[in-house]
């Protein structure tokens, strides 16, 4: 069935199936879907959604330190003392934040850029946190900047710009480790990915 | 990744995600996905957004002829002038109303049950707007009942018993017509829609 505005009995479902297809990835059917699932729960329930949405939008901030999202002033991370401060790893957004931090294998801070260098979408590097980053360079002890970017070439031309930006400050720079995949099969493996793996090997323990 | 509670440095937006992950089919991380897609929205739209649902949780009404979800007291289709009072659709939900009215084929009304008869869900005949159809039998000039209600057993269940409980009043009952759709292959169409289509074989014009 396709939908047309006409054939929707109320304004008001109209106007919610409108704002639920806004969404990425729901279109008209699943936003009618979404709705009236919606409208089928408690008034409660339904303004504990509708509201989440609101007051996450009004009441959270960036770190005033990682630029990472926040509920206070610094978020959770940088305000931990257990947190290794000397090291600071650079993401695009908190998605890569939550799936680094899932691994449970990082212990020191993140530095949120809000995007990546692409001329093409129009982000040059003056939209990026890369003033707050230096600023954190400068005033505190900084041992080391791991770049945990994708490898495209709008990841890869970030890294460059802001390598050589924080030059002068003297860290030590890295960047995660690239290689085939645990579980992966060399053989389905892109030629660009096993040839690096190769050149960055590491000794058998 | 696997989005744990405690690895959302925000709780607003950690709210905010559990909430549309309690949408159908929608899972923790296309919650992320689309709570982060409306915080970069401007506030005006996130609260047109939050805002919509609720405002038609509290203002939608049913309709008082027809049950259909409506922002007045009688809904568009039922106080259209130009539809045919004399014939009721009965169909289950406001999805059925819609997809019908697409086909631009009916000019008659409709009269939403809400439901279907299903002893397992814990859904009887008095849940589902039977009495107000049978007021409408007894106020109104019906000619003519159709029911377009699906072929499960629920659905073959309630239109046995919406029969049995209108034959009193003397009106026309009919079905929509199954058969093999548009298109569809002789070959791959199930015996029952094969069987029937045979059986309820039409003149050739």
């Amino acid at each position: 069935m396709d939908l047309q505005e006409n054939n929707f009995s109320s304004k008001l479902l109209n106007d919610a199936v409108t704002e639920f297809s806004k969404l990425p990835g729901v279109g008209k059917k699943t936003a009618l879907r979404l709705v009236l699932y919606l409208l089928k729960q408690d008034l409660k329930d339904v303004k504990a959604f509708g509201n989440s949405i609101i007051k996450l939008k009004q009441e959270v901030k960036k770190c005033n330190v990682c630029n990472n999202l926040s509920d206070t002033e610094t978020c959770d991370i940088c305000a931990n003392l257990k947190r290794n401060k000397e090291i600071i790893c650079i993401v695009e957004n908190i998605r890569d934040v939550i799936a680094i931090e899932n691994t449970q294998h990082y212990f020191g801070t993140y530095h949120v850029l809000g995007g990546i260098i692409s001329p093409l979408d129009g982000i040059g590097p003056n939209d990026l946190s890369i003033e707050l980053l230096e600023k954190r360079l400068q005033n505190s002890k900084v041992v080391e900047v791991i770049f945990a970017l994708n490898t495209t070439m709008e990841g890869d031309t970030t890294c460059f710009y802001i390598n050589k930006r924080i030059a002068k400050y003297g860290v030590r720079v890295s960047t995660i480790a690239r290689g085939v995949a645990f579980g992966n099969e060399l053989e389905y493996t892109d030629e660009m990915t096993l040839g690096r793996s190769i050149l960055n090997r590491i000794e058998y323990k």
